[in-house]
């Protein structure tokens, strides 16, 4: 048995640790997967260099490798990975050999395959402890193992191989962690039946690179030189890199089901970005506080839409998937393997500056980083032959977290000379010395002060250390895993069938990858090359709008999206044409759940719009108080007023709430809002009228057999909905049809059904009111999706 | 006598000109300062140029030298100045020794002092007319005299010298047109007694420098390219630039009074600028299109203030000024020989784009030009050593418009190769041939797209021959030159007495010069270097801010903009704090004109201000609708809310118009604010009141002796002022007094008496309302400007 041997070798070495000294109790990791891939290159490297740390901590250890083949052939695959660690540079050799051997003799492998192999490696452990008179500390669980193995082996631990009570349980989980949001959450749900949160430490192996670690540390210690500058008003732009030169081959089976953008960004480079966005909290090693800053800072951020991203494949990937996965010749991937994201947040700090996401494999070079560059607010007189390099302001000012690899091939913190003499930790930072003449981003390092680690650590090592000390925030929780879900799921739904543009690989890109910032989206610089389109890869041309006719009238139909931006765009002209013509532009907007997603388009990406001459009504309201969020106004306010710069008096929301009660007829909220109408809008007669259509056929909130507005005069009147609120307030039908342009905003497969209806029936206001619309001198216009129109 | 050698010189020439040619009529230059230092240098060059050019357009010329001189003196000096004339170098030497000899007889010289000169000088020129036979084409009056003889001359030439009826009278101006905008009014109004608007051609001899004109046709040849691209979402900066290394020595006596804004930005530099940001004209040739569009861009700047400015002296100055004006050894000039100015436009196309106009002398090179900066909004996947210089998008892409000298000495237009190549008329500009391996701007040569003039002509030249040819496009308007002193007229106001930075001149400047813009204003680089201070410059501290009691309650005093800074940024502070404290600042804002300036400097400079989270409630309103101009509220619309983005449910407009009518007691308007304030200000009590006071003592709407309001319930009244519009609502006094915090404002002379007064009496509300203004739980702030304090 193994236990005996253990102590022996630990009472052998007194000079390092002694029982006495182990008073802190017994350590157990458990490294599940420990002959694969990671656990080779990684992480029993990882251990060895906890071991060597805290050997004389206090704590005593036992390592457990641990897999599915049998004692036999995995013990041998085991020592064979064990006896190649290499002991760290900064180690005497002396001790470290001492240190491996006893290392090994601390270590055992394990068959975990059953109920039965799991309680009887808790036995052992147990047994020891007994025998050597030691208190348990806690034990480590090391997840490297794929995915689908996760629920088995936590059912296991938590019912078979938990420490006594009074010790502490860490389970360390590598991703993926799911391949969108509900993925995501069907993971967490089912490891919150085994684990408390605090017992779960999930690895994303970049909060263990000392660069990307140092992010939040630097930002506090330098307050008192970012304070003024890390906002919107100072920074042109972050960028958030990782190129790589190899590419997926060998790993096609994980690769294809992926992509970069699950693979890199949805992690890696989002926890990036979120140190450097994130308010700092006043204690930035507080897991807590950090993690609500974290989540809050992800809440700021705008959804991404398809003209967030750009998208490119190498051309060796399709053969390549095709071999390693026996596919088809003609067998067509969309998995991108080359990413740029643009990313926007709302929040007061960062309004309008541009964060870039970057990664792609076959790249040109190998480096990661995040920079951050400020804007040149300075003009320098004298002219620039004549300028002191190290003075002027007039250069570039950027600060770079250096990940490692590229041209510095070191993790390393930059901050231009013009900036500030960053504080640096001394322990664990040096100033580097003098470099070869680099140029680094545009700019000789001389430009910077540059720091390196004292001593460069692995990730692995960092994270295990992390594990160790209970450090919680280097790891992702579940709530910030599932924000990150939260927030790219929509991106990776909306590009799923998109082609990404195929590039060569390697230098060979040129300038095939240059993408740039157009109207709130992205798109690659260089248009799509000719010849290195393969023609097999031609998508249906599935975005096309269509034009056509329904109900006699025009008919724009497309996808969704690509409908939403047509009609932002038809709406944008209607507005400078009517300005140019009258001076002022009378929209008439409908609530409901369709034109949110028309409103942000208006408010991100038409900067034209002349919202100064635009006056803003509404078609109908609810009869709840305008701050209500049921409240159409309150929508409208949200998604699209608050936004855009629209004069207070050109803003109308309907008088549902006067003298303290909602829609009573005395109060005369409808004749208030009809002469309004007939003071402003020459003639009653709006510029542009948005209106939706409900399954029941109604409009505006005209529903079908309403006792009023379905015909008489062109007024504003009270109704009565089928579905709560009951009570409204609508334009009616008659003024409705005095507007010069109508459109009417048809999407979604719920409304296939009145769609069909529609274009078959004739003018029956009653039966559907929607039926009814028909201005008596202006344009129709009708915009249904895909779905409403084709089901 | 003159005329018939004149005429036999141009028969004699019959090749050139015959009479039959001469049918287009006989125009007759009169250059009026014609021994002067313009003269001698650019004019009669300007003049036999033109001669040159015109001699065969079928026009006749005579040219009229005067000055006050005696004949004989004065015609030794002008042909003294004649004779040396010099052929442009495209002229075939023969044919122009042969024109110059006869632009030599057809110009005389004439002694112009009396009102009978002018008379006789008429009279000459009629009897040359009627003895050849011609008709009068028009008479050309160029005044290159200095401005306090305009009206003078202005008024002989208007009733003495006026040509023929059906012949066209010209009279060239040359600055100065003042020194502001009063006396650039006033001398317009004399001369507008003399001339009509079409009769006069102001000068800015900018407008004739190649570069410059060539603005306008470049953007309008280039609209299918600029018109993406020239607004706010792609420009960075545009920056306008005129350096000289020359200083203002033998000229002092002009420039002690002028200074480098007068002598160089109000004009060349603010034309310059113009015809970059003007909206275009759909015809940029016809004068009438760009003056509005000129106009209407001069209203869309905002208005200039003090921190708009950086300004220098080069050290050699403040001694030249003593020695030439005979002043004192202590003689201070404050008089700019350097500037920076930030200008900023709130049209839709540049809000937010930086202008910055910069010139100065004693600097270390000369070199003009007009540079317009784009944004990168690219991001480059190759790695910069791999990048193809012509086609990456990540190189700074810039146009320049390059007036002359510096390091390419000639004007030139300058266009980025990574933007477009550029329509440019083949006629008049060439694409130039391999320059020399130059750097400019940042880049190397090559990187432009960049042409000069086929011809290169000087200014004056091309000013001439636009004057010959009535193109008023390149003159200075009546309305130009009035918008643009009123424009720049405020920010040399508040200059007047602002001791410039001293700079020893030349490439010695170093960094000194060099500024940047923070918040919303400009500043120096580099903190004053105290070694270059002359002690005996040092102005009293103006400018401090005091601190000290008034009433018992805390005092700020300063002159009237820093005072309002520190108001606006203890404002900060307050909605900072209280939003931190319960998540929202509720402040109650008084109307007039005092808090003006003080909505503006919190709109620009004040970015960190929680507007999302503040309410706007208003401390009185005038019995009017809101969208009219005497609306409390409409002003601070106007000023505050429409450029800060207060939610629409958080303001708070007084209801004084209800059920269509004003103030009506049951309208019940008094009690509606009174239950919202109720409703959303926890115990109605307001974090922060902004109170005036009135020279009669009053506050708010709380007039002496009013009825309502000075005491009793903490509500909401009716009032009446003894100023129009009569009725007012008002904050009464008691639930002023509930505030958190009062600071009142206290601007202006006008405001001495009543604050001298206040000083002495006590607690007498009725006498005098603000007297009754004390927290009863919340500090009281006086924020009193030391016109206000001294008197």
């Amino acid at each position: 048995k193994m236990p005996g041997r253990v102590l022996c070798a630990v009472l052998f070495l007194g000079a390092l640790q002694s029982l006495a000294e182990a008073s802190q109790g017994h350590i157990s990791v458990v490294l599940l997967g420990a002959t694969g891939d990671l656990a080779k290159k990684y992480l029993w490297q990882g251990l060895f260099q906890l071991y060597i740390d805290q050997v004389s901590s206090g704590h005593s250890f036992t390592f457990h490798g641990a897999a599915l083949a049998a004692v036999e052939p995995g013990q041998r695959l085991m020592f064979d990975v064990l006896k190649k660690l290499s002991c760290p540079p900064d180690e005497a050799p002396n001790r470290c050999a001492v240190l491996k051997d006893q290392f090994l003799k601390l270590s055992q492998y394990h068959q975990l395959r059953t109920a039965e192999n799991y309680a009887a490696l808790s036995r052992d452990i147990e047994t020891l402890l007994r025998q050597e008179g030691l208190h348990e500390a806690g034990r480590i669980f090391y997840f490297s193992v794929p995915p689908f193995a996760y629920t088995d082996i936590a059912r296991h631990i938590n019912s078979s191989c938990r420490p006594a009570p009074g010790a502490w349980l860490r389970v360390v989980l590598e991703k993926p962690f799911g391949h969108d949001l509900g993925s995501a959450q069907q993971l967490a749900a089912e490891l919150k039946g085994f684990f408390r949160e605090e017992e779960m430490y999930r690895v994303d192996h970049y909060l263990g690179k000392q660069a990307v670690a140092q992010i939040l540390p630097f930002r506090d210690q330098n307050r008192q030189f970012l304070d003024p500058i890390w906002n919107r008003h100072h920074v042109e732009r972050v960028e958030i890199v990782l190129k790589e030169t190899v590419d997926a081959k060998g790993r096609t089976s994980f690769y294809e089901q992926y992509g970069v953008i699950r693979d890199v960004l949805q992690n890696h480079l989002t926890e990036a970005l979120l140190f450097l966005i994130m308010e700092l909290p006043a204690n930035v090693s507080r897991a807590e506080e950090v993690l609500q800053h974290k989540l809050q800072s992800f809440q700021s951020l705008w959804g991404l839409e398809k003209s967030s991203a750009v998208l490119g494949q190498y051309q060796a990937y399709a053969s390549q998937v095709q071999e390693e996965l026996q596919q088809a010749q003609d067998y067509v991937s969309t998995t991108p393997t080359f990413a740029g994201v643009l990313i926007h947040s709302e929040s007061l700090r960062w309004e309008g500056v541009p964060f870039l996401l970057t990664s792609g494999k076959a790249l040109d070079e190998r480096v990661g980083y995040a920079r951050v560059l400020f804007k040149n607010r300075a003009y320098c007189t004298q002219r620039e032959a004549l300028r002191d390099a190290g003075h002027s302001q007039c250069k570039a000012k950027q600060i770079i977290f250096y990940f490692g690899h590229g041209a510095l091939n070191t993790p390393a913190v930059l901050v231009s000379r013009n900036l500030f003499r960053p504080v640096m930790p001394k322990d664990s930072w040096k100033e580097a010395a003098a470099w070869p003449d680099l140029h680094i981003f545009g700019q000789p390092l001389s430009d910077f002060y540059v720091y390196s680690p004292v001593k460069e650590r692995d990730a692995y090592s960092v994270l295990i250390s992390n594990i160790y000390h209970g450090r919680k925030d280097f790891f992702i929780t579940t709530e910030n895993l599932l924000a990150s879900w939260g927030f790219w799921t929509p991106l990776l739904d909306s590009i799923s069938h998109q082609p990404p543009r195929l590039y060569p690989g390697g230098v060979e890109n040129q300038h095939l990858l240059d993408f740039e910032i157009v109207s709130g989206g992205l798109a690659f610089t260089l248009a799509e090359p000719a010849e290195l389109l393969n023609p097999s890869r031609q998508m249906p041309s599935d975005y096309r709008v269509v034009e056509s006719k329904f109900r006699q009238s025009p008919l724009v139909s497309a996808w969704s999206e690509d409908l939403i931006s047509q009609l932002a765009s038809d709406m944008e002209e209607a507005a400078v044409r009517s300005v140019a013509h009258s001076g002022q532009f009378h929209l008439a907007l409908s609530g409901g759940s369709s034109p949110v997603v028309l409103f942000q388009q208006l408010a991100r990406h038409h900067y034209a719009f002349p919202w100064r001459h635009t006056h803003i009504w509404l078609v109908d309201e609810r009869c709840v108080p305008l701050t209500d969020s049921e409240s159409n106004f309150f929508s409208l306010h949200r998604h699209l007023l608050q936004s855009v710069r629209v004069p207070y008096f050109n803003i109308h929301p309907m008088p549902v709430h006067l003298n303290r009660r909602l829609c009573v007829e005395e109060d005369g909220g409808t004749e208030l809002y009809a002469r309004d109408i007939t003071a402003l809008v020459a003639n009653a007669s709006f510029d542009l009228v948005l209106l939706g259509v409900g399954t029941d056929g109604h409009t505006a909130s005209l529903f079908p057999r309403s006792e009023h507005g379905l015909e008489g005069a062109p007024t504003v009147v009270l109704t009565e909905s089928p579905f709560k609120p009951h009570q409204r307030m609508s334009l009616s039908l008659p003024l409705i049809n005095r507007a010069r342009q109508v459109f009417v905003l048809v999407l979604g497969k719920g409304k296939h059904d009145i769609t069909t209806l529609l274009s078959r029936v004739g003018h029956e206001p009653r039966k559907w009111p929607i039926s009814g619309v028909s201005p008596s001198s202006g344009q129709l216009v009708w915009y249904v999706d895909y779905e409403a129109l084709l089901g």
